[in-house]
Order: structure tokens, then sequence, then C-alpha cells
């Protein structure tokens, strides 16, 4: 893969607006930032004396500790923000608190936001970059990146791939930044789900849809499992995740009518005997947990990338 | 401005007790640490292995992450504690508190509490420096250098300065610690809110009162406008929202009133309808953002000049 | 002392498990830590690069922040999780937690949880380094070593001391810490309470038991005072505090009939007037805060030797 190109955005906010070549050098910076991480001392000086504002107005820690330990593998300073504490609480607008924190002189956000479209909202505002953590059904870019980098690392490219996405594909960002990712990238996806969780021309994106879980695996080279969310503190819970694992849960006798070496993965956390079993999820054609690792090189990749972009456009601003 | 003088304190409580030399020292040594926000390596090796704790009792984002930043900017180790996971709920006194964090050998604690008197209690009991970051209806003395560092900024000195301060004095600490440092430092202050806002006695801190918007503002070079917290989930919060934005409200039909240059400064977060118009808020007379830019360069000043002097006393103590 | 000995756990689980030369040789590495936190420059590279986790799954401010300042001064990164906002709520298992963080290639968890054995189920899945920080009622071993430290430091030597313990031992994973300590360096310990808060059997740890107060301070060259925790929001509290304070707490009164130099400990934080009185806490024979600046010693010579402890094995895996 040869990448004469410079990343010149200085926000990442989905993937549907990115070209095949920014999906390739997002990839390719963050093969050479994986070695880090496993060294004894695990940090490169490349983003040092930079800040970098985890502002999350949904919990998740998953995602949150992802982007610090990236963050600080790069020697940026790293400051949280969580919504139930700030002053969102006092009604001050996403805006606002954007600008203010700007005003912090702060290199980079890394936003989670439960509306669609607040990470492209900020980024449009703000000189500083933006990086979207998650926006309600919309993208969770990061995520997609590092199941696409796991994925080309276990079987040595993404072009014409089979992979399925199983699961809630009506409501995931995870699925929607998936599927612009796969195709941009010349892979061909499979939708799976209950028709009710399929939402309306889907197709147009470019997949193809089943509602049938063997089909989805029957030629996959990959499967990608969503995680489940039925409703809490509800009786009819437990009902639901019994019928929905029946009809959909990834398990040992699906796989063995799958190809051998099907990659197994999830974006976490799992929901052992709804969406997957416990055997395939510990399995070897899982995948789990290397996502998991490569989640802090995607994550250095695009935050090296970002504040480098951002400070070439301040250097041409002043030139 | 010449400042041969040393700063001598190890805490910094409030701005009542403080000179006008030590004033002007602060500022001065605020205007040389805010390149450092500039620069691409934002960093200063200033308070390298010193340990700065952000001890909170009232939740307060913007303080917090303020500090938090200023505190890294100097290279700096920062511990967050927030009064709602902290020992505290254990019945803990606060001196107890104090004195467990100095135990860590942490060498400033920065302090929020809804308590008026904290922060001079804690210091008083602790060798630690301590710095107050609002206590009660007392003081918030970075709040206001920030706000007398911006107005110097823009408008070249304090000294014979005319400062409106708009709001609900009685309650605000912001009103007090801005009053304080800006008569020391030669500002004429009037104070301006309906009557029941306004504490009694207020003329003997040397202000002059009125509860007219637009007489506070006919004259003035800069009004300071607070943030009004009417009570939330109440039926009654909109009226008197709309009551008092259209007797107090910082509107730009009053400002044509007004000088032309006049300075509109807000500590935040604002409540845009409320006690100033969008327009306003982001009109070309708003300083709002430029006043949370400089909050850095404030707080890195006060957070340098309180260890400076701690480590003196100490040697001095060891001599 | 001398210490031929190399550290060879990746874990410090509990004290329990380590043999006398073990807990010497914390001891020793701790006494060499003590002075990097009188240092103006407080901070020393030997965890450079390296990520500790604190996984607190019970609130504790106390031991969180220590943990976080004794890593941060070996110069490591800190990641904070607490388990109000992390993956937990979304029924993740302790162990798919540890192995989720252990896939962000960290160096250390230092994991609080309320399950007596969590500590250790997580050491035995991962190879990640897990440091207990209290499990349920099983133990809390570096409390017992700044504990233990701090008698040393204090006494010159641990072998043939009279410690007693007093309060609600049955529920006291410090207590239960303490006698593993103790007895192996050659102590003698005396537990003391209500037979209710006294566990049956506990004779078998190889300690004595009495119900007079007077009796466990008669003989002793020093004594722990647990702190007693009573039902919050409930009127039979007070009487209960009232009632304890007679016949167990720590008075000067009962002092003065005790040794004349005898050390009085408690881990925090106190509640004054329930198991100690405020003369004794504040008094000359308290090393109460004495014992929360070892605590960063210790701690630091714990992350330190695990994590060393842990790079030898990967490097000889890898031979």
């Amino acid at each position: 893969m040869e990448n004469a190109l410079v990343w010149k955005r200085k926000d990442l906010l989905g993937l549907e607006e990115l070209s095949r070549q920014e999906l390739e050098l997002i990839l390719s910076t963050a093969e050479s930032f994986k070695e880090v991480s496993t060294r004894e001392i695990k940090k490169v000086p490349a983003l040092r004396g930079k800040t970098v504002v985890n502002l999350f107005y949904e919990p998740s820690t998953r995602t949150r500790v992802s982007f610090e330990v990236a963050a600080k593998r790069l020697s940026a300073d790293v400051i949280n923000i969580a919504s139930e504490t700030s002053s969102v609480r006092k009604g001050e607008t996403l805006i606002d608190t954007g600008k203010n924190i700007e005003a912090l002189k702060v290199d980079i956000i890394v936003v989670r936001h439960n509306y669609s479209g607040a990470a492209v909202m900020l980024a449009r505002n703000l000189r500083a970059s933006v990086v979207n953590a998650g926006d309600g059904w919309h993208e969770h870019p990061t995520q997609a990146l590092l199941d696409i980098f796991t994925l080309k690392e276990k079987l040595g490219k993404i072009d014409g791939l089979k992979v399925s996405i199983v699961g809630d594909i009506a409501h995931s960002r995870v699925a929607r930044s998936n599927i612009w990712g796969l195709t941009k990238l010349g892979a061909k996806v499979t939708v799976c789900a209950p028709k009710m969780l399929i939402p309306p021309a889907i197709e147009e994106m470019g997949v193809a849809v089943t509602h049938d879980i063997d089909e989805a695996l029957r030629h996959a080279d990959a499967v990608n499992v969503l995680r489940m969310q039925f409703e809490r503190d509800e009786q009819s819970a437990f009902p639901q995740q019994l019928e929905y694992f029946k009809n959909f849960g990834i398990t040992r006798e699906r796989l063995e009518k799958a190809k051998k070496n099907i990659i197994v993965m999830h974006p976490g956390p799992i929901n052992r005997g709804v969406e997957i079993s416990s055997e395939v999820a510990d399995g070897i054609n899982s995948v789990i947990l290397e996502q998991v690792t490569n989640g802090i090189a995607v994550r250095m990749s695009v935050l090296f990338l970002v504040a480098q972009a951002n400070d070439n456009i301040k250097n041409e601003n002043t030139d």
C-alpha cells in the first residue's frame, strides 16, 4: 500500500466522507504505531505538549479509556469531561461547551454524544480538531477502523472479502461505519438481523440483506457480531434474549457450517449467551481481544493525523 | 509595571488580602505564561515533579478543567478528587481530609467548597499551598484575576476604568473578588441589580450602586455580566427569567446607548436570553472566550507563585 | 536486613501467601522510595512508559489517590476506572473486564472489589500484574504493609512487638492482612472487639483474643484502631456509637494505663468520638498521618516490584 497522500482533515467525523486512500493512510499509520505498545517504555513524543479532551455525554468506559491510553502513549496531556459533571447540566449548549473547551487552547476534542451529528456540528464551529467517538446512530469511525485494521491484519487485505454484520443494524453506528469503510475498501458486506432491526433502504449503502443467520455465515470470511441491548429491568428481556440467541446467536454449531477460518469480531462488551456463545467468544476464530489491542494503534493513528493536519493548517494561515 | 516584589504567600485565598503590588505581580507573571499556550508544545517544566490536587466539593467542570490544564502545562502531576466519591461521604471533616491529602506530600490543593471560609480554614491548618477555587459566597479570586487580566489586556490599564457588575451581587463570590481586585487597582466599580440582590452595606466595599441597567452601562468601560441562577424545575423560573431579561438583560439595544467599545465580560456558562442576549454574547464587544483563554495563564501564574513561595519557606525552615 | 532475594511475583494479592523475606523486600524497597517524596522534584523514571489502571468497584478516594500519586511519582501513566461509569453496568463479567483492560497492553491493574477473591481471580486469568487494593473481607495488603512499615520506622523492628488490633475484626480486610504480615514478621498480635465482631476460629491465625480494651492496651507496643461503620440514616446509630466508644474507644484515660510510647495507628478515615477520641487521634502517640505518607512509599515499592517481575517473566518467555 503506497501513501504519497498527506492527511489534510483536521477532524475525523465518519468513514462516509473518507476516500479509499485516506482509509488506507489511517490503517498504515496505525500499523507503525502498533509496535509502540509492545515496548517496555510504551511511549513516543509525537503529541508532547498537546492537550486532548475526552468529552463524553454518554458513559463509555471502554472507548474513553482506549482514547486516553492512546493519547498518553503519544505523550499528550489528557483531560476527561463526563456529562454527569459538566456544565451541560447548567444548560450550556454543545457549541458553547465546545467553544469554551477550545478557548483553553486544546488541540483535539474526542466527543461521544447521543445526538447524531454532534461531532459534525462541533467540528464546523471549532478550529480545534474533533474526533467522533460515537454520535447517536450515525457513526463510530474509530470502532470500524479498528475492526477493519484487525481484519486486514488477519487476512492480509480487505478487497474482495465477504463480511457479514449481525445484529441491530437499524440502531448501530458501529454497523454504519463498518459498512462505509468496508465497501470503500472493496469488501462485500451482508447485514443480517430480524426484519424490524434492518433499516429501510439499507441496500442503498451497497450491502446485501438477509434474515437467515446461516446464510449470513455460509460464505463469510468474517462476521461482526453486534451487541444486543434489550430493555433492562423488564420481565420480557430474558425470553427476548433466548429467542434472539436461538435465531441469531453465533454458536459453535453454526460456525461449523461456515468457513473453517472465519473471523469472529465483536465491538464489546459481549453478552455471553445472547448474541454470541461463550464457546465462540473465547474460541480460536474470535479476535475480540485483538480488536481491543488494535484500538490503541488505530486511535493513536487518528489522533496523530488530525493533530498534524491542524498544525499544518495553522502554519499555512500564519504564513 | 515593575515588580521588584517577590511573592511570599504560600496560598491564594482571596483578593481582599492582597496588595496592589501582589495583584500586579500575578498579572505580569500571567502575561509571561500566556505565550506558552500558543506554542506547538504547550508545556514548561516549572512544576515538574510537583503534585496538584483539585479538591472539588461542588461540581464545576469549567474551573476544574482550567486548573487541570494550567497545572499540566506547568508539567505538574494532577489528581482530581470530587466530593461525590470522596471520603467526605464517610463523614471526615474538611481539615482531616486536607491533612490526609497533605500527608501524600502534595504541593498545592486547589479547593472548591460551598462553605465561605473553607479555603482559609484549610490554609491555616496545612503547610501545603491552598488555592481558593471558589468558597461559598466569599471569593473566587482566580476568576476575578482572569477578568482583570482580560480587561487590562484589552484596555491597557485598570487604573481609572469604570466597570459595572450586573447580576446577583448578594450571592456572588465572583462579584466580591472582582470588587476587591478592581478597586485596589484603581477602577471605579458600580454594581447593578434588583434591590433584593444587592447585599446591605455593599457601599462600604467602595462601590456605587444602581438598580438601573442603563445607568450602569452609560459611562462604563466594561460590564461584567453575572450568571443568573433561578430555581430549576419550577414553573415560576421561566417568567422570572423573562422579567429579569426585560429589566437587566444585556442586549444590543442597551449597548447602543453605552460607549462604543464597551467590553462585555461573563464568567460563564452563559444563559442566552436570561442575563445576556445571544447577539451580545457572540458580538464584537464580547471577550467571553478570551476570558477562558486567559484563565489558563492566570492559573499558571498563581500555581507557579504559590509553589515557589512554599519552596522558599521550606528551604528557610531547613536552613 | 539483607535481601539477596529477587521479587518473582507478577501480582500482590495478599500477605497470607508471602514469605518473611518477601515482606522484608517490599519494606526495604519502600524505604528507598520514601526519599523521593521529600525532593523538590518528586519523580523517578522507574515506570516511565508503563500504564497503571486503577479499577475501583467500591468508592475509595483515599486508596485510589494514594496509588495514583505513587504511580505518577514512578512516572507511570495512570488511568482511573470507577465502577459507576464502567461497562460493569452493562453486565460484563470481572474477568471479561480484566481481559479487555489487559488487551490495552497495560502493565498493572490495581483492583478494589467488594467480592473476596476478586483480585486472585483476575490475577489467575491475566498476564498483566494485579495489585489487590482491598477485596471484600479478605485482604488489603498495601494497607497492612504501610501499617507495618510505619511501625518498623517508629520502633526499629517488628520481631517481638506486641500489637493489638481493635474493632470489627470479623469484617475487616485490614485486620486480616495485618495479622498475616505481623505474625510472619514475628510480632505477637492480639485482637480486641465485642464478641459478635470476632470471627470464629480466629485463634487459628495465631492471634490472642480479648474483649477487654484495657487488657488489649496494657502491654501493647502499638494499637491499630479500625474504623467502625454503623448503619447510616438509622436512629440506632448514635446510641450504638456512644456505647462502642464507652467500651472500646481509644481515649487518653485508657492510654495512660498503657506503655508511655505506645504507637496509635488507624487506617482512616477516622470517626472522632466513635472508635478514637480527637485527643488521641491528634496526640503524640498517633502516627495516623505518617501512615498516609508511608502509603506512597509502600505502594511505589509494590508497583515497582511487580512490574519488574512481570518484565522478567516476559523476557524469559521470549528468550
